[in-house]
């Protein structure tokens, strides 16, 4: 287990005391937030690799290491009955209304250190920096217990439990040894018949704010090292099958064939230019199979995946009905079938534009030029639709955008200036939330 | 052990005393093919399923079962060491030269019953109906082992021992079980040390003809029965890889990709578009993997096959050094690295026109269109290049020409004409073959 890295004293010296940040505060900050990211990831089930998937050992290590990192910051932190980490920082009145911040702990397989981490721990080290500052609403840092829907194939349990839509059916879901949900959190000591107490009231929460890295190489790309996420992009995923006809590479002439995989080639491009032709929308082909692929066949069946993505529901729809559409006409001239099933629909879920506002003017007064993208993974914000109001701020990855990966990479810098970014924010929320607080 | 079946006395009723053949002597004749093939199809190393791979015991059985109708028709038959069977009928005069008539009686896995043993029972049935006929030259009747390079990897073992071009060395290659080749020669009862006394001397030999199945569908769409080959393919084969970046389906801007497999669905697209730019040039795309492949990850790598053929070595050495270098200009394109492995290369074989020109005038005669079209597959035939002349008579396949699958047909009808045009070549040889047989 590692040891508790050491609060640095600097960090809590009233940073709201200086209207311009030093550049010293702000790579303290980054510094600490990459410190307490190595920390975390030396908790693995496998080894040599970090993998930390819902209430496995090291899971759960992760959570107990969080929950005494938040009272050390000196929150009133406890583990809720689904594994996520709470710590609560009380407003200057009693009753006031609560902001929600937060991110999930739980890992892909083989993943980086700061998927999902980042946003937590930044949010803590500005809390951290916030300590004695009374803000005139309550804050509640979340570390949610599961995200990624590594294990059950079930994504953001921790996030779902929050808003109150975790329902009783979804105990039953089986990893793939067989355990249930309910038995799982059962064992791990907690009472599954509890998590309705878990939802928070809509009424009673004035936003959920998250910081996450980018995952992407647009702001790397466009050198800049923060974001606004305008919504976390909707999507469908579809299976296509193609079926055209058998034959010899060496005996049927060129004219006379119905090739599947040729079918699905086009498609394949036609994905992508049906992509390129509206900013913000993406098209991928990620798997393309060929099952019985010889070198001196010509392919009868090829099976591709289409997933298809936009911060815009029409933009979506449009684009899905156009690219089936044509998929379609390609497969009516090659003398093929085409066959389809939807695997997967997300709508669209657009943050706030005044939360989006509160972080572009924190962002100007950093002298940050002001770049708004869309999300296109998805992230536990997503989960909030309907319940509150959200605002995502993205950070820069290194390497090319990559994630889900242990090249993943953020540096102290950036890292600094998310923090400064976010605790300006909730200081600039200070001034206008609480007029809107009757209670 | 299925029945020898029966011979039918009136096609040996001097067919060649009737300047056109009748239709009851063509039914008859093809009829005769078909239910010989039917009969040789009872033996099969699988239940349910025609495959007869070299000197397995339903391969010696066929083999065994040749030989005796072979000898049944007054052909001096024998199995020679690599299993060929050989049927001989002399000539006018001693010493005179011979015609060989070929294919092969092995099959593939899971065979139709006509790919290779049609060419021998075809012209088994045109000798039978011959007999008594003394033609100036002898022919010798093979019934080749070995074609497919099933068992072996290693295909032609029958016709390479005839044309001297079967080395000691091949003796070494194991099958996957790992028998050596010479070891399961051995163990048939034949004496590996005596196939060099196979060979044939090629001044003692006039020409090879083949008759074999089409198996593709350029007759079938022609409507014509039978069709000349005016040469068989040479052809390339090519493993190529294309290396982009993984990244996240939705994270990665459309213009930020360096996708793999676009990169290869482009490469799949242009193989046929350069193909079609010249008759009788063949393009396939067979094998697509994305080894890595998920429906929201960005293809990083990906392996395609290919594979071009066509009857000109000078238009397949174009076209392929097209693809690659139009290849590369896509990889350029889209940024990712393309790198390609040769597997195999081989020359075309022409057939020589004079044979071309005996068919025809057969064909013709037969009141028959006369169609002429390029071997996409490799024959025994191919073996004889640089041998002797070759020439080769297709016949057409049912069922869209589909072959190496139990879907292969061929009708008594075309099975006959088949019959008729070889029998009326043989008889025309006759009448200029003999005069420049000096010995």
């Amino acid at each position: 287990m590692p040891d508790l890295p050491e609060h640095p004293r600097e960090a809590t010296n009233s940073p709201m005391s200086n209207g311009s940040p030093t550049v010293d505060d702000r790579l303290m900050l980054g510094s600490r937030i990459l410190d307490l990211a190595d920390n975390l990831a030396h908790w693995s089930e496998s080894t040599g690799a970090l993998t930390c998937t819902f209430f496995s050992d090291a899971h759960r290590a992760v959570a107990r290491q969080l929950r005494d990192w938040f009272a050390a910051a000196g929150l009133a932190s406890e583990i809720d009955p689904i594994g996520n980490v709470v710590g609560r920082m009380p407003g200057a009145r009693p009753g006031a209304r609560t902001l929600i911040l937060g991110s999930h702990y739980d890992t892909v397989r083989n993943a980086g250190k700061y998927d999902g981490r980042f946003g937590i721990l930044c949010a803590l080290v500005v809390l951290e920096s916030l300590r004695g500052t009374r803000l005139p609403f309550a804050v509640e840092l979340i570390g949610f217990s599961e995200e990624e829907g590594v294990r059950f194939a079930t994504p953001y349990l921790g996030s779902r439990a929050i808003v109150g839509r975790l329902d009783a059916a979804m105990m039953n879901v089986r990893d793939r040894s067989g355990h249930r949900l309910g038995d799982v959190i059962a064992a791990a000591g907690h009472d599954p018949s509890q998590l309705p107490s878990v939802a928070r009231k809509p009424e009673e929460v004035i936003a959920y704010l998250e910081v996450h890295i980018e995952q992407g190489p647009v702001l790397l790309n466009d050198n800049v090292p923060v974001g606004i996420v305008t919504a976390i992009a909707g999507g469908v995923r579809y299976a296509l099958a193609i079926e055209g006809e058998a034959g010899h590479a060496g005996t049927v002439p060129m004219d006379a064939r119905h090739d599947a995989l040729l079918a699905a080639a086009e498609i394949a491009l036609l994905v992508e230019r049906r992509a390129r032709l509206e900013p913000g929308l993406l098209g991928t082909v990620g798997r393309f199979e060929v099952p019985e692929g010889a070198i001196n066949v010509i392919p009868r069946r090829c099976e591709v995946s289409l997933d298809v993505r936009a911060q815009d529901d029409d933009v979506l729809t449009r684009a899905l009905a156009d690219i089936l559409a044509e998929s379609q006409a390609i497969a009516g001239r090659r003398g093929v079938r085409l066959s389809g099933r939807e695997l997967l629909r997300k709508k669209a879920v657009p943050c706030a534009p005044h939360l989006q506002q509160l972080f572009a003017a924190s962002i100007e007064k950093a002298n940050i030029p002001v770049k708004r993208l869309a999300s296109g993974a998805g992230h536990d914000a997503a989960t909030f639709d309907g319940f509150t109001d959200i605002g995502m701020l993205f950070v820069r990855c290194g390497n090319g955008g990559i994630s889900h990966s242990p090249l993943e990479t953020v540096t102290a810098e950036d890292a600094g200036i998310a923090a400064q970014i976010l605790r300006d924010t909730l200081v600039r929320m200070g001034t206008w939330v609480e007029p809107r607080t009757s209670s």
